[in-house]
C-alpha cells in the first residue's frame, strides 16, 4: 500500500467570544483537515491547527508523502524533519496553542499526519484505530465540562450571538455549567481563568460552582497568567475545592514553587509540552499531571509513550484541548481509550462548536454521560462530509483570519490591552 | 481474527562452558518456544526463557489466551496480570538472567506473548513485523563479538568439546575474537568478565584485544562482580580503551559513584531492568547507556518506549542478550531496526549456538559484516522447523536441567565455590 495523494484543507468555524489569559477568542477558529489517500482506495483522516505557521508546513509536506508506505511512521518523521529544515522560520504561533509555536513544527506536522496514517492503516485493515494502539481498555472516554467566562457576542457582530449568552457573573457561569452538564452529562468541571476579570472574580466562580455541584471534581486554569504570589493566595482561597490546579503561573520553576508551598496537584499543558520539558519538570517536580495533546506531542503513539513516562515517574495523565471538530475528538478518544493510566476526565472545547459546522458525516458526535463512545467502525470511525468541508473552507477563505491572535482581538474591545504574563 | 490455540514448548540446546560472575554455564541452555495460532490459519512465534519460574507462567497462560484478538495487547497484559496473581510465588530465577526473577513474571510473560502477537498480526497482514513498529530506520542491525573466558569442555564431558577450545589466556581470547570476527564481520567487541580469573587477568585480555584490534570499540562486563574500589582501580588501568563499562559493580548507588569518579560511560542490563529502576537511575545518574532486552522490558513496543525514554533523558541505547536462538535474534533485529537512537552494536550470544540446534527452518541466520539483515518476509520472517523443535524438546526432557544455575554448575568444578557479589 502506497500513498497516492495528500490533501490539506484549511477551514474556519465560528468560535464564541471566550475570554482567556491572552484576551479573547476571535470570531473564527482555524483548523486543517488532512486526507491521506492510498493507491488501494482508502482515505485516512487527520485534523490539526489551521494557523499559517502550521498550515504552511502541512501544505509543504503534501507532495513529499506521495509514494510512502502509510505504515512507515519513521519514514514520515524523516520527511517532516527534512521539509521543516528547508522552510524559513515561521512567525510565532498563538500563545495559548503550544502546538503552533515554530519550535514545535516537526512535532506538529508529524502529529497531524501520524493520525491520518494510523487511520489509513486501520481502515485498510478493517479495524478500529484503537486496535493498532494495543486495544481499548475502556469503550467510553470521559470528558469534562469546559466553562469559559465570555461575552454575549463578538465585537462588531460578525454573526448573530451564540446561544450561550453572557458568562461573566458567578451565577451566569453556574448556568453555563448546568446547560453543558444537562446536554452532555459531564461529571467534572473546568473553568478557564486568567482573564481580565481577575483572580478574585474567578475564584468566586469556583466557589459558586462548588456550591452548585458539591460532588463534581473542579479545576481552574489561569493559563500561567498569575504570579507565584497570586497563585499561592488564590490556592489558599480555593485549594480544597480543586481536583487539580492547572498552570496557575508561568514556568517550570514557578510551578514547582507553587506545588511545594501548597501541596496541591498541578496540571499543565503549558510548561510540559515536549519530552525535553518533561525531563526538566521531573527534575524540579514542577507538575503532577500532564495534560497530553496528540496534536503537538507527536501523534497517538507518542501520546502513549508520554502516558507511559507519566506512569514511570508517578505523574497523572489527562488531555488538553483547543477548539476542534470531530476528527480530533475521535483521535483523542481512540488514544485515551488505549491509555490504561488515564486518570482524569479529558478537556474538550467540543460543546462550544456550532452544530451546523461539523465536518464529519452525520454532524456533531454525541457526548453521553460525559463520555464519547468508541465504535467498532474502521479507523477513527468517522467519514468526511465534503459539502461541509467545502463550506468551512469557503469560510476560511473569506474570514480574514490566518493566524490566531487573541491579543489583537481583545484590542478591538480595549485598545490599551497588552500581552502580559503574568498579568495578575 | 481470534486466537485458537497457544503452544509453549520448552527446549534445551548445547551451551559452551562459558565463565561468568556466578560461575559457569551449564551444558544446556533452556528456552521456551511460543506459538500463537489464529482461527484464520496464521501462527505467530515467540521465544523466551525456559527456566521453570518463567515456563510455568507461560504454560499457565496458554488456555487463557484462546479467544483473544491478537491485536488486543492491553487485553493480553490484563490476562497476564490475572494469571500471575493466581500463581504461588515462584522460586528465584537465575542471577544473570534478570528476566527470570519472580518479580518480573508479568513483564516476562507479557513480553514472550507480545512478540508472538505482533508476529501473528504482521503475518496476517502480510507485512514485516518492523512495519507495525513504525517501519525500519535501518535494514541491517549491527551486533558485537561477544567473547567469553571459557574452559575447553564441560565437567563430566556430557558431549564432545565445542570447536572454540579453551579461552583463558589473553592470546586465546584474541584468537576467539579473530574467529568470531572472521566468521561474522563484527566491528565491536565485548568481553564478559567478573569471572574467577579475576579483574587483573580480564583487564590483560582487554589490553591484548586493544592491541590486536586497535580500531574496535571495546566493552567489558563484570556483571556487577567488582566492588566500587575494584571498578575504579580497573577503570584506571583500561578506561581509555573502553567504549563503555558495563555493570562493573552492583547497585544504582555503586554505579553512580563509579561514573562520578571516572567519567566513563556506564552501561547496564542489571541495575536498570524495569521502568521503576529507570526512574531511580535517572535521579542518581547511575548509567549512561541502557542495554534493552525485549524479553523482560515488556516486548517490542515497550522496548521502543524505553528507547524513547533514553532519548528523553540523554541516555544511549543498545541491547542485552542471553543464550538464544533465531526467533529471539529476529525479534531483537526487528525492534532494533525501528529504534532511531540505537547508538551501539547490540549484544548477542548467537555465535555460540551450535549450527545443528537452530529451531527455525534453514538453520542458523547469517551475520554478515557484523549485521543481521531484515527481509520483507511477513512477521519476524522466520518459520519453525518442527523436527528441530521436537528434537530440542526431547533434549529438554532428558537434559535434567529445569532452572539455570551457574553457581551449582561451578561447584562441580570447585566444591568450595559460593555465590558472592561482589566477589572482587
Amino acid at each position: 500500500m502506497r500513498i497516492k495523494q495528500v490533501r490539506v484543507t484549511p477551514i474556519a468555524f465560528r468560535d464564541a467570544p471566550l475570554l482567556n489569559a491572552s484576551g479573547i477568542h476571535e470570531p473564527y477558529a482555524l483548523r486543517s483537515i488532512i486526507e491521506v489517500e492510498s493507491d488501494n482506495g482508502y482515505i485516512g483522516l487527520g485534523e490539526s491547527y489551521g494557523d499559517v505557521p502550521v498550515l504552511s508546513v502541512l501544505q509543504a509536506m503534501q507532495e513529499s508523502l506521495v509514494g510512502l508506505d502509510p505504515f512507515d511512521l519513521n519514514g514520515l518523521r524523516a520527511r517532516v524533519v527534512k521539509t521543516v529544515a528547508t522552510l524559513k522560520p515561521g512567525t510565532a504561533g498563538a500563545e495559548l496553542a503550544p502546538g503552533s509555536h515554530p519550535s514545535k513544527q516537526v512535532a506538529n506536522a508529524y502529529s497531524a499526519f501520524e493520525v491520518a496514517f494510523l487511520d489509513l492503516q486501520a481502515r485498510s485493515l478493517g479495524m478500529p484505530l484503537v486496535d493498532l494502539l494495543g486495544g481499548a481498555v475502556r469503550d467510553r472516554v470521559p470528558f469534562s465540562a469546559y466553562l469559559f467566562l465570555k461575552y454575549a457576542e463578538h465585537v462588531g457582530s460578525p454573526y448573530k450571538p451564540d446561544r450561550w449568552g453572557e458568562g461573566i457573573s458567578p451565577e451566569q457561569i453556574v448556568a453555563q455549567a448546568r446547560t453543558m452538564i444537562e446536554e452532555n452529562g459531564f461529571k467534572s468541571i473546568k473553568l478557564k481563568a486568567g482573564t481580565l476579570l481577575g483572580p478574585e472574580h474567578e475564584v468566586a466562580c469556583i466557589k459558586a460552582l462548588r456550591q452548585a455541584f458539591p460532588e463534581a471534581p473542579l479545576r481552574i486554569d489561569p493559563n500561567g497568567n498569575w504570579s507565584v504570589e497570586t497563585s499561592l493566595r488564590m490556592a489558599e482561597l480555593m485549594g480544597d475545592d480543586l481536583e487539580y490546579y492547572e498552570d496557575p503561573c508561568p514556568g517550570l520553576e514557578g510551578m514547582a514553587e507553587v506545588h511545594k508551598r501548597t501541596g496541591i496537584p498541578l496540571a499543565t499543558n503549558m510548561v510540559v509540552t515536549d519530552f525535553d520539558e518533561f525531563r526538566r519538570s521531573v527534575a524540579l517536580n514542577s507538575v503532577q499531571i500532564v495534560l497530553a495533546d496528540h496534536h503537538y506531542w507527536g501523534g497517538l503513539r507518542d501520546t502513549q509513550i508520554l502516558a507511559r513516562m507519566c506512569d514511570t515517574f508517578g505523574l497523572g495523565v489527562s488531555m488538553h484541548s483547543n477548539s476542534h471538530l470531530g476528527i480530533s475528538l475521535m483521535a483523542m478518544t481512540h488514544v485515551a481509550a488505549a491509555v490504561p493510566n488515564l486518570s482524569y476526565a479529558c478537556d474538550t472545547h467540543y460543546p462550544w462548536q456550532e452544530p451546523d459546522e461539523e465536518v464529519i458525516k452525520g454532524g456533531k458526535l454525541p457526548i453521553v454521560d460525559g463520555c464519547v463512545a468508541l465504535t467498532r467502525a474502521p479507523g477513527l470511525g468517522v467519514e468526511l462530509d465534503y459539502d461541509q468541508l467545502a463550506k468551512l473552507n469557503d469560510q476560511y477563505l473569506t474570514c480574514g483570519i490566518r493566524s490566531r491572535n487573541d491579543v489583537t482581538q481583545m484590542q478591538k474591545y480595549d485598545p490599551s490591552w497588552k500581552a502580559l504574563k503574568p498579568r495578575f
